[in-house]
């Protein structure tokens, strides 16, 4: 497994079938795997053989297994210790996230210039920007977000490179490459909803042509 | 131009462009954009043929002329009015996020349940979320930010379906089809998290072996 999309796949079951089993669901079939995540049920097939799950087509998947295997592929079994750097408006709201603890995601610091935000003391604590890189190295920290200022993202993705970081969740608007040591995802809100504003006026258009 | 890639390209071609402008720049060639951005040079000319610019291979591109087409394209002569759903933390960053004015997007009013939020003279008003509907078709509002707790996503988005309602942007982790009526483009930020920390994992496995 090594694409993006098989990963988000995998996540997209995993959601899937937490709910099921809430429900009180023990067995799932391709076939509704599919048709609510509305893709072909053999490919749901192909990924669970990649996985290695088995299945049968007359009793189904069990969705325990399924769960356990996921997680493991995942590599659930220990705790992801992230860090936030920039705890501007987006990145305060990203480290009182409730949704990450569930999922094996700790956000245990924040990194901010702004010496009125620094709190050592915190409950996630955060600290001054010149000790981001020390503290990456002496914690074995791989993994942050990014969502400093446009006109530093660039000194501080430099300012990653020497160090344990191998995975960048870039909230800025910058677009940055990945580079062989690290792998930069990039999230741009505001492309998102402008993508989503063309589609809508396009659709708007189709319709007043119709009528 | 109907696919999303086209029009994150075309977000893309954008952001470099107004950023080789600020520096002075007054052409480009395509080979430039294709360097910076890691796609084909070939690519480029593509979209721009599709897109109706024209350029020389002697003198490149003209960047005034390419970046007046795309705001055109894009539908950039109006403000796109949009609300926000839910104005939870992450709501509430998105609220008050800088980068989305300069795009020609504007917040006009954010919805909650709890009174304590709700607060119709701020600068962007705060409405109980029971005046939604009502706000949404008086307002001719087309595109939303859904931000509410998971427990109420589905409810929500049904209750969008017979508004004047075209695009929503989904933070919530519940992922929902889009349909023929509304365009729904999820966001999901664990996933994106578990996504990179599966790849990351996969690079230090990979890193160990070599050893």
């Amino acid at each position: 497994m090594t694409n993006k999309g098989q990963i988000l796949r995998l996540l997209n079951y995993k959601n899937l079938l937490k709910h099921l089993q809430s429900l009180g669901f023990k067995k799932v079939f391709s076939d509704n795997i599919s048709d609510t995540l509305e893709i072909s049920s053999s490919l749901v097939r192909k990924d669970f053989g990649i996985f290695g799950i088995t299945g049968n087509r007359k009793g189904g998947y069990d969705i325990d297994s399924i769960l356990n295997k996921i997680d493991e592929i995942l590599g659930k079994d220990e705790i992801q210790r992230v860090i936030v750097i920039g705890v501007g408006r987006i990145g305060e709201a990203l480290m009182s996230y409730q949704g990450f603890i569930k999922e094996g995601i700790q956000i245990v610091a924040g990194f901010d210039i702004d010496s009125k935000k620094i709190n050592p003391n915190a409950q996630i604590p955060i600290y001054p920007i010149d000790q981001m890189v020390d503290y990456i190295n002496s914690n074995n920290i791989r993994i942050c977000i990014l969502s400093v200022p446009q006109m530093v993202a660039k000194h501080t993705v430099d300012l990653l490179q020497n160090t344990t970081i191998g995975g960048i969740l870039n909230f800025t608007p910058t677009k940055f490459q990945s580079t062989p040591e690290i792998t930069i995802n990039n999230i741009n809100i505001v492309h998102e909803l402008e993508n989503l504003i063309y589609v809508v006026n396009k659709q708007k258009e189709k319709t007043n042509d119709k009528v």
